[in-house]
């Protein structure tokens, strides 16, 4: 983050998105057909069967492979944590980075049960976003840096990318954005977050409100709601979703605030997530109503708030599960099984 | 299956029933105590902290530990098949038994993940229960025995069990044990199965009728339903279910007929399935009903309905995870991160 070049700008983000690879059919394809030839009814593996289709298409190859999986976790500070908008000071955010670090986390032992890698990216924690309700949380520079750094999640050899975040304040700013992405009522995109009390709700409620008064290109523009609202974390996490796309790497995103960072781009085009599932329903309802705007279904649902990409980090196995029956299962012909013909 | 005598009589199973273990309120309090300490919100790992305790409440032991995992599939074949109600002959049952031992089956790789270890167990695939439209798909001697059978899964050392079954035919007898336990038309309880056509699901809903007619005794005692209805997989399924109460072992309950055959406890006493959960939630419709008759919401919603476990055994890296935060995560001390107090 001391670069003071900026990685990239705006428009060269515009450019990327108007050139995302699509999807590769012929592997898609290769993928049904052999699904249909495994032993078992057709369709009797509901979204497995869905899932290991789309790894194939957005790998770009068939079979599909998941052994490498890796977990990013971006951790960034927010300006308007100072408003009390969280029922834990800010300082917890380096604190849970070094808790990560030392393998005490919840997303650390779920990574070991997924047998997943779990890299954990710092973006300035000393220095938190500007406080959105005074304007824009980020400089265009800022943002186009942080968006960089979470590309740079996506090295070679990645089969896999699942997403989180750590950032105190981060679901308003998540609600934020969506507000300006979406539209509505403040109050539909501010949830408890980690817990917070009443009087907590209203002030974040009150918090996103000024800031989209304090902001108002935010409505007109994808990368300005970004901006506007931040955090570098929730920059980074649209990188990633981005470098993963052109690098064909699959992407399982989290929770609120890191689906409400995909959502950016998927407002800025709308096929820019096809290559992302969503992993879980967060129990912050502004969650479910995003969901709808972008058109996903949660694989899992199992009342999840942490963030910290507990839920993606979660659904890497039942991703692994997909591919493995996929890739792993006799043919009718193979096993002597009789198919419904009998 | 060749032993003359039966090895217990429904006299020894309500006997059993009525005298199961309760939960370690000890064990679930300690449980309770560490996950508040843990670094997270309280509650923001929703139903992974509601599992922890749950296995400790069962296991009877803090921490909880599920690194060895069994997956039991039970297999037997219906003398309903005879009637087509199900898209695939009788003698797929056989065949995928074969597949399950030779490595191709879904479950087989679903095992692969999930790190658990499979077992199959066959109950007397030459010799179909009988037609139960013309009467008690089994005898008494033959329902207890395949109870037996079924408790034989639950050995020393077993530490979580998913329960599977593999029988062509065998929603169509889950639909007339769960019609004879709550009641409701024939046609409130049967599905599609494996992917039946009009006329056949027409043909599942007149074999579940005219069931109901030829074992009216069928409606009066969960027992008499098993028996009227079988098959001896489901019977087995039962048993494995009460083992597993006895032995400490928290139980993975898979779909339809799987959960059908538990219900049967449920029915003779509305604790006897407190030690399991519902790993998903079948497409079949009558599997939703069930569960709310039974009082469980499942882990999992993925379409799935392929039986032979596949959904229990998709459930136990849930459950793995599960445990695995709990004993595994720093506590806010240890960690030096603040609590919510700041």
């Amino acid at each position: 983050m001391s670069n003071p070049q900026p990685a990239v700008t705006f428009e060269e983000i515009r450019a990327l998105v108007r050139n995302l690879p699509g999807p590769d059919m012929d592997a898609g394809t290769a993928a049904l057909q052999r699904e249909r030839q495994l032993t078992k009814p057709a369709g009797s593996l509901g979204r497995l069967e869905e899932i290991a289709q789309w790894v194939s298409t957005w790998q770009g190859q068939h079979p599909p492979d998941v052994r490498r999986p890796r977990v990013a976790v971006f951790a960034g500070n927010h300006g308007i944590a100072a408003h009390g908008v969280s029922a834990f000071p800010a300082s917890v955010t380096v604190q849970m980075v070094a808790n990560f670090q030392n393998g005490g986390a919840a997303v650390n032992q779920l990574c070991e049960v997924a047998d997943a890698d779990l890299r954990v990216y710092e973006l300035d924690l000393d220095n938190p976003t500007a406080d959105f309700t005074q304007g824009p949380a980020m400089g265009e520079e800022e943002c186009c840096r942080a968006m960089a750094y979470g590309m740079m999640a996506v090295e070679m050899g990645v089969q896999l990318l699942a997403l989180g975040e750590m950032g105190i304040g981060n679901s308003t700013a998540g609600a934020a954005i969506c507000a300006a992405l979406y539209g509505g009522d403040a109050r539909d995109w501010v949830g408890r977050g980690t817990g917070i009390d009443d009087a907590g709700l209203a002030r974040k409620v009150a918090v996103v409100e000024a800031g989209l008064k304090a902001n108002p290109q935010a409505k007109d523009d994808p990368f300005e709601a970004l901006r506007c609202f931040g955090g570098y974390e929730l920059a980074a996490i649209a990188g990633a979703v981005l470098a993963a796309r052109m690098a064909r790497v699959p992407v399982l995103l989290d929770g609120y605030a890191c689906t409400a960072a995909a959502a950016v781009l998927h407002k800025a085009d709308r096929r820019a997530l096809d290559h992302c599932m969503v992993s879980h329903r967060s129990v912050e309802p502004g969650h479910t109503r995003l969901m709808a705007e972008i058109g996903k279904e949660p694989l899992l649902d199992l009342g999840l708030r942490l963030g910290e990409g507990s839920g993606a980090t979660l659904a890497i196995n039942i991703v692994k599960s997909a591919v493995a029956c996929h890739a792993g299962m006799a043919t009718f012909a193979q096993a002597g099984v009789s198919d419904r013909e009998g």
